[in-house]
């Protein structure tokens, strides 16, 4: 039996995402446990709840000994801002547990690798569910959840490698939850910005890679029309940022807020969520 | 006379702009020559031109001995592509000038006051001239460009202060554009971002401003709607953010996206363009 608790360190889900999640782990995972922290489901303003809250459940699930994993409910935003405090009281349990989600959540996973806390990967969350071809891709953080490595990004190598949200990686630059990303793949994917604005965020990203060992791109999705076209697209865009900064540009991943999203074990993937 | 050479290094102008500021010239500053380089008309895909168009226009008008100030016509996005070659290349006479413009300009404004190359301000641009009360605020970047200290932002004391995009500050950090602010008072403006991403700005930002005497918040206009409400409104944000990293919010400014905004020389005022 696997334990997993879910939280939302940022934007709420609805019962019908728990339900449809849950419907998949009976069907496919009866060896795992799925348990929604009630904080999911809360709602103050933008987020899940205050920050008092969030962090509470996300201290609840990370430090609770009977659960071998945390999966973050949905991105959207607001994680950064209880991440380096829920960091600061994670216990022994803490550490010994895996972390999945992606988005926004990649700031708790950031701060989480920073600090070599557990084992976060950046991965499929429940709110997917609700997407076409979503319960394939939740499908694969269960697998990831439950042990297997059969759902790993497929280009994965011999170097640790990391996932992020290209904006969501923009805005830990240089905070208390940036990773060294020193000898790093660093894999950076996009979604709904126009594609000026994902020109200026690697100009931004790329000032604070160096020393990776290169930059794989994957999918950029929803991008807005703009008053006019860009003149380049998302490949050529990271190509040419990496080339003015002199990292190697390794090629696209299976990476992004797509139905193809896998999974992507931050450092050297070892073993599922339970490793 | 004041001869005053303007370029686009981020997006262009149409004609009708370079004919409404002429005229303003022409009724209230004819001690002013503005030169509108013909790159401020050229256009490729989301650019004025090719960033070698756009570099070379800049540095025409930079290097120039004849030109006493430079004017950037217009942001919109891409300075950012050519200011560090465009600062590489700058001689003597780009030395002793004025440049003002601001949003997306920000970029050169940040790398000029880095290498404390002449002497960078951030106010109104001649592409303000179309918007409703927009030729009152291109009247005060003329009496700067005219030598005036009569439009300077009211609140600028005997702190060294900058005024900013946010989000172009946010994507200075770290780079090789980005100024020391230690000491300095530093003033930000938001547009057409939502609140929540004004939020991740901040969070953003304000870990790169240690050692600032401050933050003043300019206005922050047309917000879009989002699904839901943030929950607090632009100041709180930046009040919030500043207590976070403990820098001293100093109020609002009146600099931003709309007619009220006004001229900040960056470091100490000290007369107009021609100081």
């Amino acid at each position: 039996m696997t334990r997993v608790a879910i939280c939302a360190p940022a934007t709420p889900i609805t019962r019908d995402v728990a339900d449809a999640v849950g419907a998949l782990v009976t069907a496919h995972f009866p060896e795992i446990r799925l348990v929604f922290h009630e904080q999911c489901f809360a709602s103050d303003g933008h987020f899940a709840g205050p920050d008092a809250a969030r962090l509470t459940a996300l201290l609840e699930c990370a430090n609770d000994s009977s659960f071998d994993a945390v999966w973050f409910a949905r991105g959207g935003y607001g994680s950064n801002r209880i991440a380096r405090a829920a960091i600061e009281r994670m216990n022994d349990a803490a550490r010994r547990k895996g972390y999945l989600g992606f988005s926004d959540c990649g700031f708790i996973l950031g701060g989480l690798y920073r600090e070599r806390i557990g084992r976060p990967a950046h991965g499929p969350m429940p709110v997917n569910v609700l997407s076409e071809e979503g319960p394939a891709a939740v499908l694969r953080s269960l697998s990831w959840l439950a042990g297997s490595e059969d759902w790993l990004e497929p280009g994965l190598d011999g170097r640790p490698t990391v996932a992020f949200n290209l904006m969501t990686l923009s805005a830990l630059t240089g905070t208390s939850l940036m990773p060294d990303l020193t000898g790093h793949v660093v894999i950076v994917e996009e979604v709904a910005e126009h594609l000026y604005a994902i020109d200026r965020l690697f100009f931004h990203v790329v000032a604070h890679l160096r020393g990776v060992a290169g930059l794989r791109l994957g999918t950029v999705t929803a991008v807005p029309e703009n008053d006019r076209p860009f003149g380049s697209e998302a490949e050529d865009i990271a190509r040419y940022w990496c080339d003015r900064a002199g990292i190697p540009y390794l090629g696209r991943a299976r990476v992004g807020h797509d139905p193809s999203n896998t999974i992507v074990p931050f450092g050297l993937a070892a073993g599922g969520a339970r490793a």
